[in-house]
């Protein structure tokens, strides 16, 4: 299957022109999965609740889900897009999981980073698993990837790709994002953006691009620049995340030892 | 403290020549903490259980335990390092930890790696931890490191310095040993060893050296070379690792969600 990310650069609180640019991308791409970052379309640097609440909405209800959900039927593609979801008083750091078939799904980010503690309730969804034809995808948000848990608990439950819509400022997640794909020996497909924001009177944040798809064996299939937009598929065979045996003598996961682990 | 690795090139079976080879080099060192490699004075390419069981000594009565229980007394250091050890009718794949005061413990490796699993028990101690003067110590061995369950259960146990004594053929862990350390806020000390065995008709084995030690905040503080042996000592301050705050809303242990985690 063909899948990939969409590295993108949003301009702040413009919902709907970025998911115009995003869609107005898309018609010329040959792609079965494809994933954007964390806050896809409305970025990221909330400066207070209030504009939170404002740049929230209801899944699948809103109009992003319902625009991400036309233009997967239109290009007959699955799609995971990160946008801040309101439920009922909450507010949830979300991703959405749409495909040609319409709403599958959302994940609600488990490890909230920094400041979001101050706006969105911590996820309260789980980790979870969809079918997308010939793949079973699982969702993880961001800073998510530091918690080990967090993929392995999606392996576990069979997925065969992490993916993961990212807004990374530090430097240490893609490199990381190979031992999380090589320990689970499962695909990752992680979608950054680009850019620098500094609203109010915060500090300036640059994220660090880098968006990539790593195979099972810890093969970087794709990397992206650092700060240049960047949609990229690849074809990858998801039989190769369905094989765990590491040598004749050892089985990824049936080697797991849980009586030893702490929890 | 003053902690470190001994990166070393043993000769298969000449099991006194190898620890002599160590004790002499560590009469000119300034340690606390020394790590050695897996299997650090026997070699680590078996080619039956026989020879399997004539080179696996009891701990702590055998001679390689109380050889290092010597030296650690002599240099007064603590010295963690790997050997075949005989217990019952089982042979485990273990590392004792032994200071200035003796034996303290040993743990028997929870992940056998390929052949291994065809000589060795699969280790029954679980994963521990050893005060060591200033630093609590965890052990865990070699291809342990692959499940990050180790490294984690621990970290969840107090641990401020994973040692990690390895006979690593492939080649990634000691870029997925900066993910550990980071994912736990924890220094790593992985001991290594270089050469090749090709014995009997077995495909030679070329260990990659690159023993290391890497801080709670992913910094790699020394990293050796690949083929030459190397006996490095970094000066390290162990409250880095009892600190887990990320940043003022983030502490690393007390953010986890075990609730949301498959074990």
């Amino acid at each position: 299957m063909k899948a990939g990310y969409f590295q993108t650069h949003p301009e702040f609180g413009e919902v709907n022109r970025n998911i115009e640019q995003v869609a107005a991308r898309l018609g010329s791409v040959d792609c079965d999965l494809l994933v954007l970052p964390e806050f896809a379309f409305t970025g990221y640097q909330f400066i207070g609740l209030e504009e939170v609440i404002e740049l929230s909405e209801r899944v699948p209800d809103g109009p992003t889900t319902q625009a991400c959900i036309e233009f997967a039927r239109r290009y007959r593609m699955h799609v995971v897009a990160g946008l801040p979801e309101k439920a009922g008083p909450h507010c949830y750091n979300s991703a959405i999981v749409v495909g040609p078939s319409g709403f599958l799904g959302c994940y609600r980010k488990t490890h909230l980073f920094c400041e979001e503690t101050l706006f969105f309730s911590p996820g309260d969804s789980g980790f979870k698993v969809w079918d997308v034809g010939p793949a079973r995808i699982g969702v993880m948000i961001c800073f998510d990837w530091y918690y080990p848990e967090s993929a392995r608990t999606l392996a576990l439950q069979g997925a065969d790709i992490l993916c993961h819509p990212s807004n990374l400022v530090l430097p240490h997640c893609p490199d990381a994002m190979v031992t999380r794909s090589l320990e689970n020996r499962i695909f990752s497909i992680t979608a950054n953006r680009v850019g620098q924001e500094a609203r109010g009177d915060k500090p300036p944040l640059t994220f660090i691009g880098k968006s990539e798809v790593v195979s099972p064996a810890g093969r970087i299939l794709a990397r992206a620049s650092a700060d240049t937009p960047e949609l990229t598929v690849v074809e990858i065979d998801v039989n190769e995340a369905r094989n765990k045996s590491i040598n004749p003598y050892n089985e990824l996961l049936k080697d797991r030892r849980p009586g030893h682990y702490c929890s």
